[in-house]
């Protein structure tokens, strides 16, 4: 068997997220679908993150069995073929046997756009958050939260994982003309918890949480305390490291 | 009366282009229509540029007369919550009753973006071409279109205007990652200027034409010696200057 693995980009506006689920159409779903037209393709197409409905990716990472000697950027171009428009494969390679896009991979680099004023390009791509924020107590609340720490406060509540501690290497708000734009790499990302550290971090911005809140949050490993989840649709995951 | 400037930014995916036509969904007519809704207006919204169907605006100027003291921000307020999220009003004042959105503007800025290999996200906001192009000699041959020059060679055939003469003050190609970007200033633009000088353009980069050719191409004042019109989708109207 050769093992693929291939680089996806994806507007999540028109998908279930990224998961298969019957009868409702998902980017893994639509992989597959296209797989089976190319090869009869039997198997599962492994995702390295499963985003939710709405939310976009312009390097998640897949890789699939096959048994076919298909070269590999002709597996690309079949595969482009097959799909939507809002679906692409940017790059495909043969790997290793062993590789596994989820357990191989050591970091995701998600992106979160916040625009302060309406818009009418890029509507999909940005959550429209209109009052004013103070990104430095953003910034500095968001420091706490860099290093190792059990997540648990910051993931939705019916999360069954085996353990919340999650490693966050790198979290910076950038503000540029009337965008304000959230980097976070980190190994491994509960459910929603990017999308709930932000609405967590609103709150500091607005005045309504105070900075030396933060720890006592993440402490209590209570999603109660946290704050709101912000909308899917701002959220892109970038990246993925291996 | 009092006369309204507004900012416009208008996804231009799926609409027949800035100018009223009867039957058709085009912006001047969603933004004269909410007014009617609004102010039982019956004037006329004019518009700075009349962008093709496709083609995106971040900045497009407007103005209109009304019969009416409510304030501009609870105007703007109204016609956003009265217009579809493909269109929206970045900004509303009051001007003198002289002001002329199109015989005021001295300049336009427009951008076209062109990505170098497919996209999902921002695919109707790129024209995508993935051919090699010679970066470095498109810039030496737009350099022949700089100053004031007669671009009857540059538009469409069916143009029917007094004169031929535009000022094109800036042209300016740039490559980042897999995009290629121009940024081209002039005070006036013919119908499908833009998208034929790129057109021409692409013709340079690929090699099909020397850049000697331009000044030829130019001064033969014939559209068929210009390249073809590229796809409208890349093209947006940035700003508009008085």
């Amino acid at each position: 068997m050769r093992n693929i693995k291939i680089v996806i980009e994806y507007d999540g506006t028109a998908f279930h997220g990224w998961q298969y689920q019957p009868g409702l159409r998902t980017v893994q779903g639509e992989i597959q679908k296209a797989l089976v037209k190319i090869f009869q393709f039997e198997g599962n197409v492994v995702g390295a993150g499963r985003t939710d409905t709405g939310v976009h990716a312009k390097g998640q990472v897949a890789n699939f069995l096959i048994n076919h000697s298909m070269p590999v950027l002709t597996i690309q171009a079949a595969l482009n073929g097959n799909l939507c428009r809002d679906v692409r494969i940017i790059s495909a390679e043969e790997v290793d046997e062993n590789f596994h896009a989820r357990y191989n991979a050591i970091k995701r680099l998600y992106c979160y756009k916040i625009t302060q004023r309406e818009r009418a390009i890029d509507r999909f791509y940005m959550w429209c958050y209109k009052s004013q924020l103070d990104v430095k107590k953003i910034q500095q609340a968001s420091n706490y939260l860099l290093g190792e720490h059990n997540f648990k406060a910051f993931c939705h509540a019916e999360e069954n994982v085996n353990h919340y501690r999650c490693y966050i290497e790198h979290i910076v708000w950038e503000q540029k003309d009337e965008i304000l734009t959230l980097n976070i790499i980190a190994n491994r990302f509960l459910h929603n918890m990017v999308r709930i550290i932000i609405g967590t971090m609103i709150n500091v911005g607005k005045g309504f949480t105070p900075i030396e809140q933060i720890p006592l949050i993440l402490n209590s490993r209570d999603r109660r305390n946290a704050g709101p989840t912000v909308p899917a649709k701002g959220l892109c995951l970038e990246k993925v490291y291996y």
